[in-house]
């Protein structure tokens, strides 16, 4: 497996608000960035997050994150450790039941991956922000 | 070491509540999902913190964390990071004495990990939370 | 390369307030706890933050993530995930502004980093931490 550093950037993402990856990979160590419900990029239009409900931006995040982990040949089976960020103790069993229906219907072939849950500010309009670290086979 | 994705389950350990691991393992890299103060499962019995104490609590999430690590046959010395997740800028010199005297009992042999601790919302009753990356030798 | 677990400690630094390192390497994995912007330590005198902007904050967070990379052979080019934990969400076009323009100036040959920004709270006085994962080639 390469050892080079190499940038993630899928086609539908919205260019990054600083100088830092949607994702990157060197040798077998994949590194999704924090990623929030944003719709696929449109030329000329600000980020728009889907919405508004948790679940439309908890769905949007998943594909972004996915998204990312397909651009570096990997998939929801190598993730090892998911972090949820969100707003709203009061959204955790909602977003429990969001994520179960989502990763049910992936179909998993590997145990699910590990996860931490806390809550925390994130810019007004978002309700949850994903990151993942994965490991290629 | 095996390339395949284990799931790490200590029998101690209330289920999840969600479709993640309590761990996972990978090739050399091993990661401890978020744990809290939940004193051993109880079949018939909701999850119930440690406590009421920060010091019940903090213990109890270090017992958590060493399970899934011993069920992978890792150790503290194996730690790179730990995440700790306080509720109350407060109760940070606390924690610290408590994590200096457990740490100092668990006689390691590496150097100590490396560590961030921030403090963030938790769900009602608990004051801290942790997780950890570890490679194995 | 060594699969011994080494601490990385710069001279600069103000020793740790609990029994952690402020890096450690394993192989190729090489692990940044979280920094704030402390200014060099001085003996006798408490860890004191750069300040009292955020800019200052922040420049003397980047030299000290930075001092640590550097103990352990890596550089900014190594760093595969930074996150980067804020107080306040008004800070965050200030800071992506000083981000873009210290990375800029550090003239990354790799691809940018991943990144994770959340919102959360901090000791008195501390206005940004950043912590950092890196793979060395």
């Amino acid at each position: 497996m390469s050892t080079e550093k190499t940038a993630l950037t899928p086609a539908t993402h919205t260019t990054p608000p600083a100088k830092f990856s949607h994702g990157v990979k060197k040798g077998n160590i994949l590194q999704v960035a924090g990623q929030v419900g944003f719709l696929p990029a449109e030329e000329g239009k600000a980020p728009t997050p889907a919405g508004p409900t948790l679940r439309e931006q908890t769905l949007q995040t998943f594909a972004n994150v996915k998204a990312i982990l397909e651009e570096g040949g990997a998939t929801w089976d190598d993730v090892m450790m998911m972090r949820v960020y969100l707003t709203d103790v009061d959204h955790f069993a909602e977003m429990n039941e969001i994520y179960n229906a989502y990763f049910e219907e992936q179909g998993l072939k590997a145990p699910a991956s590990a996860r931490t849950t806390v809550y925390v500010g994130l810019p007004k309009g978002l309700l949850i922000e994903i990151d993942a670290l994965a490991v290629l086979s």
